[in-house]
């Protein structure tokens, strides 16, 4: 990385080539461009997306704007907030339509900081997104497109990819080396074409809707609810909006049509007189159609379940933190083919859970008590029927907590080259290659209660939690990880910043190593611990980031020490958590007297590290 | 209000002249701009406050800022938070400081949203309200100021008071009319002075301090804390701030010392070796010193404890709502004589215990038993002790949730002329003159999870909260309430809007007076509450504001509907709050079949309203 041209300099030469301006790729611009990388950004509109078009953000996908700073920004547009979903069907004997049920986007079982989907235009959102990369110096270079390239690693081992760009008026033409070319452009992308990469639909049944964004008169009750309603006439979505707008999609061609024709066109009159029909008994009248000029006439899309932007925003996350861990000379090149498995897998998933849904679903309507009993607070009852598990399935799905990676190198398993004893131990709840649980704790330095899983912002490191149970139970235990840590040969010694001794005492998560910030956890109350005292060795260094387990919380009523307990660990000996950089668990080990711990750790980061750690014993 | 001038107009006439932009000016703009007054501002500084000066916004300034939709624009500049204030002490035997204690600055047995303290420049809380206030197309006129005013109700009965301006540099120079003149000029008021009010000042001790921002290098581990430290060598205040940046206050002389000269200075480098001795044996280094140019030297000022910004927000919201009240022929003239002896009160409580909390702490040190009694989760426990008792107190004051308005017509108490057994109902929690309870609820039309007491932004409306408790047990008393109110004579229908007919049926707030919102709180879950059959007759134009008490609350943990509990209010039988415009209880009654409580609620009004209400029976 030290020796790459300055971002500044108009050199042709860039780490990264991104195509297109979509989610994926300003998120993963976004990502690459906090930790440094020379970006050449480009996208074939001359505009960004217009405003009009919406689209919801997950719980999940929350917490990960708000890991990287974005989330107060896309929350300034004051967007509306679904927190239950109503379903609405035919009363039969043509009364019109009933609510036979109103479900929640994302029920107590989940513990998300944020039980509820935000709506808010796509144009919106990806507008953040580009104003913090102007932050950073990265302008997204616009409309141009990509026209050829080709990957030369002998001819050009630093910087093999050779990509040709033009305006896409034909008026200028650009060459640029890259270390990497990402396509994020979508179903008609160039470079997917050219490299043969096929895209998988699984869509069994087509629909086309009117969408109509406007402000109502209606006596329909759950117009500022997220609803789906099917009536004898025909199906309308409901999308609340912020102020009184409201966005109907309103279904006006299905392929199980006998007439059916994919290009069916609607006048707006005709897509009202429609959705009158089908909210019968209730009236509609539109006082004002909005989305600037273009809501003269009606647009017509096919909407997704709104998994696109969030999918979208994992897919680059997952690949951001695993090209900066190769270029910055951490992990081995191998952990780059982990990608696409581990994505392909969580979408494979979620279109087979699709199909197991809509199957489910379509057999007959759940009862409210099994509405009821699938939102409740606690989660895998043994006694939960088919339909209770499918749909909390369903909830953890929507909510994007339900992304499970498969065992891999980063994600230990019992086939993980890693094997101790002290690996997984009993009673631990975490599971790796999923998120690790939230918590609230209190910050020792300033006594501020925070979000514990926030606290290491988007940084492209390892977070290694370190929760240090009772301090009169763990002091030697500590004493020999923070120790071993330090050993020459440790993961965590054989990273070194180059930099190191000139660091600045303020840098808080990187004052040692580019690769992993480290956070203390104990359970004690914040007046009990004294830094100086408790915290050993090199983890005093991270004394902003030490904190005590002293917050009730109600998930775990009676634990001493809540954050240790939603983890599944003990509240006196702790445990060690590490969490990837995308704030997946990758590994969970005891915390132990001796060099039980860091050896069970050097042996997890060897599965996919550059250097082979843990050989010698620790020399302080 | 209606025939006066317009805003946009050049015309000399005012509704009212506000001399000063702080902290008081500016709010009191604000309120009054967001109610559409016509608002002469001026201000005799060229710009505003520069941002150096630090001040602390209380947890229910917060709520406030909150309720005026500023919180946001104050929280984007990351302002440090303080949940506890560390103290330290001589060590005794020349051993430098120990920390004797650590408190929090708003502990659990106060019902606080924001249980902490927000230090923001003042300079950067001001531009809050100035931008907001350009939105609402006033600009501070600068640097002008008042040179002469009289006032004569015969010669001008509409705008009785006259007020000559004139620019600092004395080049330009305005005659403009007014129905009111504010002046918001602190201690140096030109219109205080000539109407002879006088200041009370209750300093005993005097000291001059030095005021130093910068970032440091030190082992002192409460740096990030705010701190009050004593030492032999005298005493320092440590503020945290945004970054990694620091405020010191530097006590450099005392009037008890011997040679006491309030205008001591001293120079940086003084200032920074008395810090280094006061704060042994703990090192300090300064790295760079900010507060832009002016901080080559060392600013000296007398810290106050914070209050008068808030105290600030406090009085000119009290005053503004009165002024609207009797301005749009709401209340009479009189209730503007209630805000001084209201808000003096406040002030000389807070003197007088001042002095008290001094007294006691002069006198010994709390054990730290009794600060954690104190600042434990309950409330009023006969056993507290007097230091205990004291530090309660202390909280309250210091978070601005110990503010208690005094028995008045806008006040209900037993002197009150509204006398009914329904006022004021058994196991009552709430008090008048105080704030209503903080509770979380569920929005019927949306299934949101909102705060309920900031459900009704500032708008200068009495807030009507319904607590309908169970639909099956309160419907006959619900619809009872809603034909009273509907009732011609009722207070609710004295005061209907003069364009009633016109309003837009997205008008959620005000649709029928402009001096009353009214809230629906059902104690039932969400999905039970179905609008149009459980909210009876005018009640239901209010379906925006209709909500589900179904949240629960660590406060309350076996209340079915934790809203009510929090009030004090049956669960099944509900009862009616009325909120003065401000956010402080009016008076409560119980909510019962018949007239009663709107007869009682009539009776309340009647105190202070301008036209005599409840004469009639109800004519729908």
């Amino acid at each position: 990385m030290e020796d790459r041209p300055s971002s500044k300099s108009n050199s042709p030469y860039y780490d990264i080539v991104i195509v297109g301006a979509g989610p994926v790729g300003l998120m993963l611009s976004t990502c690459l461009s906090r930790l440094g990388y020379r970006i050449k950004h480009i996208d074939n509109r001359a505009e960004p997306t217009p405003t009009g078009r919406a689209d919801g953000i997950q719980p999940r996908s929350l917490d990960l704007l708000r890991n990287l700073g974005l989330k107060s920004a896309i929350m300034r547009h004051k967007p509306a907030r679904v927190y239950e979903v109503a379903f609405w069907d035919p009363a039969g004997a043509s009364k019109g339509i009933i609510r036979t049920g109103t479900w929640a986007s994302c029920p107590a079982f989940i513990d998300a900081r944020y039980p509820f989907t935000t709506l808010l235009h796509q144009g919106l959102i990806e507008r953040v997104f580009i104003s913090d990369l102007e932050k950073n110096g990265i302008k997204i270079q616009r409309p141009w497109k990509i026209t050829a390239f080709s990957s030369d690693e002998k001819q050009n081992p630093e910087y093999p990819v050779e990509v040709n760009l033009e305006h896409t008026d034909g008026t200028s033409r650009e060459t640029v080396h890259a270390k990497y070319l990402f396509g994020g452009e979508g179903a008609r992308s160039f470079v997917r074409e050219q490299l043969g990469i096929g895209i998988t639909h699984k869509d069994p049944i087509a629909h086309v809707w009117g969408v109509m964004d406007g402000v109502v008169k209606t006596d329909f009750p759950d117009i500022k609810m997220k609803c789906t309603i099917h009536s004898e006439h025909g199906s309308i979505m409901v999308i609340p909006r912020e102020n009184s707008m409201v966005r109907l999609y309103i279904q006006i061609a299905s392929s199980t049509d006998p007439d059916w024709n994919p290009r069916k066109t609607a006048t707006a009159d005709e897509v009202q007189a429609s959705a009158k029909k089908i909210l019968q008994p209730y009236s509609i009248e539109w006082e004002r159609v909005e989305w600037g000029r273009r809501m003269s006439y009606t647009q017509f899309m096919q909407p997704k379940a709104g998994q696109g932007m969030n999918t979208a925003f994992l897919d680059a996350q997952n690949l951001a933190w695993k090209i900066h861990a190769v270029e910055a000379g951490f992990a081995r090149r191998e952990i780059l083919k982990t990608y696409e498995p581990e994505r392909k897998e969580v979408a494979e998933n979620l279109l087979a859970f699709d199909n197991k849904y809509a199957k489910l679903f379509s057999e007959r309507l759940p009862a409210a008590t099994e509405v009821k009993a699938a939102s409740s607070h606690t989660n895998g009852n043994s006694d939960d029927n088919e339909f209770i598990k499918t749909f909390k399935e369903a909830c953890e799905f929507t909510s994007g907590y339900g992304v499970a990676y498969g065992p891999n190198a980063l994600n230990w398993s019992s086939i993980h080259p890693a094997q101790s004893q002290l690996i997984h131990p009993k009673g631990i709840k975490l599971r790796t290659g999923r998120m690790m649980a939230n918590a609230d704790v209190t910050r020792v330095v300033d006594a501020n209660i925070v979000h514990l899983e926030q606290e290491i912002p988007w940084n492209g490191s390892f977070r290694i939690f370190i929760f240090a149970g009772k301090p009169s139970v763990t002091s030697r235990a500590l004493k020999d990880l923070a120790f071993q840590l330090g050993g020459k040969r440790s993961f965590f010694s054989s990273y070194l910043r180059p930099d190191i001794d000139t660091v600045s005492h303020h840098e808080r998560y990187n004052p040692h190593s580019l690769f992993f910030t480290i956070c203390t956890i104990f359970a004690a109350a914040r007046s009990e611990i004294e830094i100086s005292r408790d915290v050993p060795g090199l983890l005093e260094r991270y004394r902003d980031l030490v904190y005590a387990d002293d917050r009730w919380d109600r998930r775990v009523p009676n634990a001493t020490a809540a954050a240790h307990a939603k983890m599944g660990l003990d509240e006196e000996k702790g445990g060690v958590v590490v969490v990837r950089p995308d704030g997946y668990v990758g590994i969970v080990t005891s915390l132990v007297e001796g060099s039980g711990t860091v050896d069970a750790l050097n042996a997890y980061f060897n599965a996919f590290c550059t250097k082979k750690t843990g050989d010698n014993k620790a020399q302080l």
